[in-house]
């Protein structure tokens, strides 16, 4: 057992017995065993599996080099990238830096590439202004729409400012190792590179390049993150299955699947975890999303949303599952005082800390949830630093593979994501789609 | 019919017939009349339906006179509140304003008391460090938990920097006509007061006091939105079934309801409207998710999220439901250039603006969804002003009337949001609820 993560499904056994989730027992394993031996459906793609022990320094001493840089001469580092190349690195840095990092003083890290909107990417431009800027672009192919347009840009304004020989050497390209457009671009250019591993998808990719450079660049503890990473990946390869909180956390979710729980939130009570919350949308829904089936994960901010979605948690369709993270220290203290009068009567609470506060309305939500017909899963992480974080990463990506075998899905490919893709390009007048863009204006014209 | 606002349910058709949308006009007939009439259940909560026509201009012009006073002395404004008392403000102000308003100059509103988290009130703190700021605490009861202990934090802070007599002249309290907690506070410390309506609840807020000294402190036109929130309720009362896109709306999403799409996710493709997403959910979540029924309200900002939830929306569990909202135009331009050698492959979209690439993304993806299952409707608004955002907010809230109407619920209460609060009480150990913490204990230590 883990004394940083520690997954309690006790407010699950109303609605499912233990019985039931220790019958799930031989699938995880079988499902484990097909990870570990890379033996399952998508196994071109579980590199993630051993990466931990894997990471390579050479690579890695560059990127703390690259972040102490950017650090240094940037008051700005723009990092391009869309779904696994965005959403590791952002989920790290809120959950780690300061709340209002962006007001505060340090390179800023901003993003883009995410989107196609033209106000959020002209804004953009406005904010950087004259400010001295790196850039971080992430997109294997070099080719994927979001993030090209939005590199075209940032490459230019850079070209324009520092030309083009000091443009290259503040890029930063992570790309594919040796083909495509992007690292084509990055040779002819001498721009520095850092590795998109072929046998990781973006989704599990946080711990490599893709993740490690913005965060390192944000003043991360990226020791720390990939220290935890490790001892997670060992846990979840040793542990039988009562003590191995992955496999129980993929067992818990698939018992409740098939009990009708359709829909997944995942709650926390701590702004900061926000983004980790996207993460886990992104691993969950791309990796089980399909074939018809699947858990729909969703996520909410407490307690701020239970003056918003509450009302439905509590009384609504009776089709939802509830995974809680808690975090246990946050490393800030904010004590109760006493007031003179009682006007708000709050004085009940002087002397308390703040974060006894905000863990009896955890506690409390919890009950009243399991009591409204809600199973609640409860992940609990010891506090907000690197390490944990780590732990955590590898604790979900570890899960969502079992999960998706249990599920009997491949949770490795994502062929969904190209019809959009294929639609967009038909829309745009891409060369190579007049066939489809015809059937498609049909259809638009009614 | 709106030219501001358009309602197409055209990309559902393949999930329903017209004969059954239209056999839906009975019922949303006479939930329009319940509404209009009082007379339906939770009808003590309805006074948001004449709002538009009924704002109290002496307030509104001291609500105008205190965000100049706001912008002219003060860095930051601190907004204190909770569910309805934040999330309309902060819809508003990220639709309207700079995509990174935070980092540009003026006054910048800050939100606070949505949470209990020790870290980011800390961190909040830590922001405003000695800046000159102004405090706008929204609070009916003024007991609330979570905005009356931010609300001692900050009153303390200025009360130290500003001495009481300087503080009251920062302090902006919005609550209670004539009683409660913050009320008597206010009162007794010569704050100005604005007042939260009896008869309008939280969700249904934006456009009184509570929704518009923020907006209007961060520089928004207020005029334009109070006419567009006019000009919509017009319509709704006026416009017939077939040419009404708020009974429309409702129609459709329970006519999808009844057919098992148990989840309406609500998509966008600027990130600009990812706070109205937050505001809606709670608008129906709220409304709707009761007595065990209601559709789930879920949100995605795309195409960002097409590399994440998009694989599950395309080939998941087909529970969904789709609402697009689509924004015309931004008052933003980015052209596409052409680049010397076309390492990416782009330059096919040489001369087109950035805008176009977006809507063919959009257009792209419903094809895709409603070809892989999933039913669309779209609300399209022409632009990101103020006077179309008044439009948006009215048209959400009037279908959100009839639509819980025709699913026979109380769309005004939010009985379960209670549920939380008492176990939290007796948690924290609040006088009067000795016998339900020993239960709760008991509970919580199995």
């Amino acid at each position: 057992m883990s004394k940083d993560l520690v997954f309690d499904y006790s407010h699950a056994l109303g609605f499912m017995t233990k019985e039931e989730l220790m019958a799930m027992e031989p699938a995880a394993a079988a499902a484990r065993e097909k990870l570990v031996k890379k033996s399952g459906a998508g196994n071109d793609f579980v590199g993630w599996v051993d990466l931990p022990a894997e990471i390579d320094m050479e690579e890695y001493g560059r990127i703390k080099k690259a972040a102490a840089k950017i650090r240094s001469d940037s008051e700005y580092l723009v990092v391009i990238g869309i779904g696994g190349s965005y959403l590791g690195a952002r989920a790290a840095i809120e959950f780690l830096c300061h709340s209002f990092y962006t007001l505060m003083g340090g390179t800023k890290i901003l993003f883009a590439g995410n989107s196609v909107s033209t106000k959020y990417l002209a804004d953009l431009l406005d904010v950087i202004g004259d400010s001295d800027f790196s850039v971080n672009v992430i997109s294997k192919s070099g080719t994927t729409t979001e993030p090209a347009i939005a590199f075209r840009l940032f490459k230019e304004k850079m070209e324009q400012k520092y030309g083009r020989e000091g443009a290259a050497k503040r890029i930063y390209a992570t790309t594919d190792k040796k083909r495509g457009a992007l690292k084509a671009l990055a040779d002819e250019e001498g721009y520095e590179t850092y590795v998109v591993p072929d046998d990781i998808g973006g989704r599990y990719s946080v711990l490599t390049a893709v993740g490690l450079l913005p965060i390192a660049a944000a003043g991360c503890d990226t020791d720390a993150l990939i220290e935890g990473f490790r001892e997670m990946r060992e846990l979840c390869m040793r542990e039988s299955f009562v003590n191995n909180p992955a496999m129980l956390y993929a067992a818990a979710r698939n018992v409740l699947y098939n009990k009708g729980k359709s829909v997944e939130v995942l709650a926390n009570y701590e702004p900061s975890v926000h983004y980790i919350a996207e993460w886990w949308k992104q691993l969950y829904g791309e990796s089980e999303g399909k074939d018809g089936k699947g858990i729909f994960p969703a996520s909410i901010d407490l307690t701020t949303d239970l003056h918003s979605m509450g009302q439905y948690l509590q009384d609504g369709q009776r089709i939802l599952l509830e995974t809680v993270i808690e975090v246990g220290d946050t490393g800030r203290e904010i004590i109760c005082k006493e007031a003179s009068v009682d006007t708000d009567g709050l004085n009940y609470l002087a002397g308390k800390n703040m974060d006894f506060v905000n863990k009896a309305a955890m506690n409390g939500t919890i009950l009243a949830h399991v009591a409204g017909g809600v199973p609640v899963l409860k992940v609990s992480i010891k506090d907000n630093s690197a390490k944990t974080l780590g732990e955590l990463f590898y604790f979900f990506e570890f899960a969502c593979g079992v999960s998706g075998y249990i599920l009997d899905v491949n949770p490795f490919n994502q062929p969904g994501v190209e019809s959009y893709k294929k639609n967009m390009f038909a829309l745009l007048g891409k060369p190579g789609y007049e066939e489809l863009r015809a059937s498609l204006m049909a259809a638009i014209n009614g």
